[in-house]
């Protein structure tokens, strides 16, 4: 096989969930489309390096520092939600149902991965919360076993802070599913957690 | 969310097979490389459009034309294996079962989707054995009705020159298979290609 062809199947198939056959199809696909297509694609792809930054404030992925969450005055300055990734904050801005401020801890905490406490954004978040204006920090950190171990962590990094209510999303039975569909811990915990009718 | 991961995820998704979340993923995944992944990827993918031309005697892709393999003075040239994509190239030389040259048609007869006679190579095929040196002409079109129409089309268009042999990539059982599991179609065509044993 030609070296280009070789040389972008093999790009493609460094990137996590594309294996070897899929980044041919790739390949061979964008040999067919016309040099825009193939340009826009390179261009994007080199502009997400070139181009994003991490705000200072929150660690969100952003064009500009501070990033549009944190400079938009619309937002509420006393409520912080935490979570490990940026795609997580796509997600809960999807449903439009919190309109506080976030932080990027950039992982979880998980010994066994190496992933350890100075690898997140905890000591800077103690920083935020410590400044003063933060009432409320609701821990949106993934319902996993790594998930509940750094919220139990942030948790405890907070404890000196007396005034600041730190929150965790509620677990329980997804929206639209069946009871006799649903694993022992979700069922678990949503008894656990039952609510008054 | 931030224009150059909008435009990321939006460049990423327009490529086939590659869902919403799938695109997301791949350009968060990039976000976490360091730029030299993302470089040799924007890189491999402009240089497949600046490098990557078609073989003016196989329509094979290649560096270089005539290819590697049409230029290559160890393959029999009496031979000519004619197949839809370049990709079916990959896969047969892999085998290492065939050591004549190639023909691309680059699609497959099928008017229903608008990809008709005038669309593939057909012509240039024809002028290629024309031109004398070939004695064996293998139809290796996939073994769908479409493939099938495009054997039969190729077959008409070079029945003028009797003494070619045209002969076409067996089908029957696939190596490894049960019977029971065998489609009917298969099954048929394995009963009709029966081989002395």
């Amino acid at each position: 096989m030609a070296e280009p062809i070789a040389r972008a199947i093999e790009a493609f198939g460094r990137m996590p969930g594309i294996g070897p056959k899929t980044a041919q199809r790739l390949a061979f696909y964008l040999l067919r489309q016309p040099r825009s297509e193939a340009e826009a694609l390179s261009r994007a792809v080199i502009e997400l390096k070139d181009l994003i930054r991490e705000c200072s404030t929150c660690f969100n992925l952003s064009e500009t520092d501070p990033c549009g969450i944190c400079a938009n005055d619309g937002r509420d300055r006393t409520a912080v939600c935490v979570v490990e990734e940026p795609l997580d904050i796509v997600a809960l801005e999807k449903t439009a149902s919190f309109k506080g401020l976030y932080h990027v801890l950039h992982g979880s905490f998980s010994p066994m991965e190496g992933v350890l406490e100075d690898d997140l954004r905890i000591r800077e978040l103690v920083q935020r919360v410590d400044a003063g204006a933060i009432e409320e920090v609701i821990v949106a950190t993934n319902a996993t076993v790594e998930g509940e171990a750094t919220a139990n962590l942030v948790r405890a990094r907070l404890r000196h802070l007396s005034a600041v209510r730190v929150t965790r999303l509620a677990q329980g039975l997804p929206i639209g599913s069946d009871i006799e569909y649903a694993d022992d811990y979700t069922l678990t915990r949503a008894l656990q957690n039952r609510t008054r009718l």
